[in-house]
């Protein structure tokens, strides 16, 4: 027994000193080698790269003019030309002073991101954290980053290190503020990591940074490096991917193939499952691809079909009904999050109802916050849409009235994999009655007459309904985001040190050792109608029903609907024969030949230099 | 472009090659090692092993007697008399006919049971599986397993090969059905894998068939192999933890972690999660002693100490304003799915509203199922109960008075984390209108006034909630999971070799190589009240408050809660150095001094057997 307390006290100490925010995984992890692209070493030690001008340039589009216009001291230098990292020209700058923050939501790899800017600065420039995102921006919140810090968060996830937030940095007064501080702390360089969004105000700030901003009438350079676990900043042929993306499928993916497991097990249980990803189905799309789920919505083919929500309803409800007929009762619908906003008669509905809303704040401009009357809005709408608001079930009605304290509709927030369930039961409950209705013209083809269908709809239907979004932002990053952000800093720290401003950081080839470039977010920009006016954006990437990756999913999906093909992709690994996979939207729509990525290499242990 | 298309093409034809239940991942696990317990090996190859008698009996307990009388063929066979593998008097049988079935929910190991059930029967014997358990068996379908269909599940998750099924065989009319369908297959033994309601039925179904089964006056063996991710099928000192726990932990404690890591990356949320494990907070414990969050409820402790619902939502209430006060405002609440039974008050009112629910349907015996009228149930009930209910929010308090159709309140369907939320948010908006009751006595610890503390209160409350059950049931299973239930099912086969009925399988020193146990199931047995009557089963292992484990989580939570001490222990790994670590609370509880587990050995490519 005393050996037995000796032990449990040796184990104990152990874990007490596993300390704060450790665990052995933690530990070990941070041990993990990084490859590096091969034009950020020189005799095996990381040193930054030059940037040059290649041939290729962003294709032109309608709206350039105007973004020349918007841009007079950005564009003529950056322009549409891009940029390709070079072993030739490498920058040798000392006393730079650099300051990195993040923006928006956290997305696995951030801190590879910073410990690659810093292993590009070296030791003779600083690298500045700033707290808490644009917000803290603002308020002057920064700190010098020291490699000891690094070493701590090397290779482990969330944005914890320097916290971020959603402010948005996009008013005259804003940059004026930012230039202050950027003074106040004497900035050569600022580098933003964020989204489409983030970017397209990394690309107002550098022109508004462009000069006199010290008073030797230098600016600030501002470069962004493209961030979101939704993928929907991507470049075609340019930009395959947002760091953030990998890890957060993985974790989806593992989770929806764990349910799969779970429905072919217990055999009672339709599981619906709706995946975070804003308006792309980007997400929802790749965990498709990973685990062969029986149903997948994808909210951009619906809109182009122009599917109706009872559309929707109907095709999962005939899912269903032809499994329960073949014996088997179990089956996953994937949801994606922005789904409502992309089938074109809710879109209809939610802009009639923003308009009535409009309305009824001019009239009553005193008591905007108030709820508006009901009876008001089913007034001002078109017949069509009130006989969709009609045909939803009344707590979900009643959701797409509600606003924020700003005014504003919180679609995003109506739980739409629960919606479905609601409707789903409630067509089945119809199908049984009228069997002749829903299954009159399939006899041919089933072979089954409508009544014997009918003797199928009546079984069970268990569901479970689960929401999975913020389990995968700040998971530790597989080995592919590690390494992709780690280098997509030091491309970052080069172009710093090369002086440049306006660009956003990408990295392709990502099957063949890895080409860092630099892309001018001038050329990015386009102009987007949002919330009734015209603005210049970085274009949101959806996902195009064209692709190879959709073409893939479309080629097979109705086999995963007839058959039980459920794929466990399981964990990711940091160790072990699949650490090393690539998302397979991704790898199809680059056209790789395998999934495996192959970034740079690992000649000495560059993560020494952390 | 066409070099583009014809690698595009190659993906393509991997992907689709990859077949049905097939990822990249799965592949890979099929090939991990199997380390082999010394007993079960000679000369490098596997042998089942024989099994005697040891000086270590289960405890007597009061019961004893009248388990002895409910078991009169049983319990002079085993009784409360522990046995243990051996390499002596390994059994040599032919042409024995074993079936195998999984009962109750999927836990990660079931496949690699019968995998290590057929390495011990070797190809002499014959083992067949029950399709859909408990209920797939009453109707005999049964179907012979081959090594073959083996090669394609060893290591992966789910009970997806078999089925399985809650049905529970416990009648006169069902044991008879058991031994028609024993005897129309020809069967020697069976293997039940399921918690402790299974093994319980398990020790019935031995008595009923121990004899008389077959022309020859032989009986049937029965054997039982302890499943269930709830935990609550340990014994002390022998059974250190039932399969599926650990897998389905780190499944948990990978997703909490991330999530803890989101509150300090976005700094704005508080998480309410509930966990999945019946009444036992096992699951819970171990996740927070992997991931130390804010705040973490464990039923067993509340039941000891009597709280009230309205001092827990006090204490977390506290929490979130205590933090507040030091500028955090995010945090993470842990909470077990049994929760609301344990609060003493709960458990009062939900008798009494049994009890009324009873009476109703005495009084209206043609109805039964018919809504109770809340009048009559609240006419019913005592005062204390009553105002309780008045103070749960509307939609929970009429969720209490739910009922399926057995006509059994649904107290578990309750999403504790919701009522929680609300009942949290509410008690918030008290704390800031009357600061000086909730705070006039803290003020020399704290040394803010009442007014200060309410400032604090009335910062944002942003909160998000999550149930994690079904996720981690079917996952690909760890390291442990995988090794530990291959050797349970050696242990299994070789128990049923040797001609034994009646126990149920264990491995103990998990630190040591491990040790394979028989207990008894009659020495489990004790009698317990259940549903106003009772009953002989075998006891839920709860949650001890003076365990190993507790007391060191219960020395740690304060800081964990001051403090964000937040770990990510990551997804689980099959590969790498921290592939083989056993769960904290188990390694905690039993006394050893690290947290990795070392079962057996691998001098020979044992897997080649499966």
């Amino acid at each position: 027994m005393s050996e037995r307390t000796s032990a449990y006290a040796d184990l104990r100490k152990t874990l007490k000193n596993t300390g704060k925010n450790r665990s052995v995984f933690e530990e070990e992890i941070r041990r993990l080698p990084l490859p590096v692209v091969a034009t950020f070493l020189v005799n095996g030690k990381i040193a930054p790269a030059g940037f040059a001008a290649v041939r290729e340039k962003l294709p032109k589009n309608e709206h350039s003019p105007a973004v020349a216009g918007a841009f007079p001291q950005l564009y003529p230098r950056t322009g549409d030309q891009i940029l390709q990292a070079t072993t030739a020209g490498r920058p040798r700058v000392k006393h730079k002073r650099v300051a990195v923050l993040f923006s928006g939501g956290p997305a696995a790899g951030g801190h590879n991101v910073l410990v690659g800017l810093k292993c590009a600065l070296g030791p003779d420039n600083a690298l500045f954290g700033v707290q808490n995102g644009p917000k803290g921006l603002l308020e002057g919140r920064l700190f010098e980053i020291t490699n000891r810090a690094l070493a701590e968060i090397i290779n482990t996830g969330g944005f914890d290190f320097l916290g971020s937030d959603r402010a948005k940095i996009e008013t005259g007064e804003q940059f004026a503020q930012v230039k202050l501080v950027c003074q106040q702390n004497r900035l050569d360089a600022l580098i933003i990591v964020g989204g489409d969004d983030s970017n397209t105000n990394a690309a107002f700030l550098a022109e508004h940074l462009f000069s006199d901003v010290h008073s030797d009438g230098r600016g600030v350079q501002i470069l962004g490096v493209p961030k979101t676990i939704d993928g929907d900043l991507q470049v075609d042929g340019l930009l395959p991917i947002s760091f953030g993306f990998d890890t957060a499928t993985k974790i989806y993916s593992e989770l929806v193939g764990n349910i799969l497991q779970d429905t072919r097990s217990s055999r009672k249980y339709w599981h619906f499952v709706r995946l975070m990803g804003r308006s792309a189905s980007h997400v929802t799309l790749e965990v498709a691809l990973q685990t062969k789920p029986t149903v997948t919505l994808i909210s951009e083919e619906i809109a182009e079909r122009e599917y109706s929500l009872s559309h929707i309803v109907d095709l999962i409800g005939r899912a269903i009904v032809g499994r329960a007929a073949q014996g088997v009762d179990h089956g996953v619908v994937l949801i994606p999050e922005g789904l409502i906003e992309f089938i074109p008669e809710m879109k209809r509905l939610i802009e009639e109802l923003n308009e009535a809303m409009l309305a009824w704040d001019k009239e009553h401009a005193a008591k905007r916050n108030l709820a508006v009357p009901k009876r008001f809005l089913l007034g001002r709408i078109s017949a069509k849409s009130a006989k969709l608001m009609a045909s939803l079930p009344r707590e979900f009605a009643d959701m797409l009235l509600d606003r924020d304290e700003h005014g504003n509709l919180q679609v995003s927030k109506i739980p739409t994999e629960k919606l479905l369930v609601e409707m789903v039961t409630a067509r089945l409950d119809k199908m049984a009655r009228n069997p002749e209705q829903f299954f009159g013209q399939g006899r041919g083809r089933n072979r089954r007459s409508p009544e014997e269908m009918a003797h199928f709809v009546k079984r069970e239907f268990a569901t479970n309904t689960h929401f999975f979004g913020y389990e995968g932002r700040c998971g530790a990053p597989s080995c592919f985001d590690a390494a992709y952000t780690f280098n997509l800093g030091l491309a970052a720290g080069s172009l710093a040190l090369a002086g440049k401003t306006g660009y956003m950081v990408a990295i392709r080839n990502l099957n063949a050792g890895g080409k860092a470039l630099a892309l001018p977010l001038t050329g990015l920009i386009g102009v987007e109608r949002r919330d009734g006016r015209d603005k210049m954006v970085i274009k949101k990437a959806l996902v195009e029903t064209d692709s190879p990756a959709f073409r893939f999913f479309a080629s097979c999906r109705d086999r995963w609907c007839r058959e039980d093909c459920f794929a466990s992709p399981g964990p990711r690994q940091l160790w072990g024969p699949t650490a090393s996979q690539l998302p397979m939207s991704v790898a199809l729509n680059q056209g790789y030949s395998d999934l495996t990525f192959n970034l740079g290499k690992n000649p000495k242990r560059d993560t020494d230099k952390a």
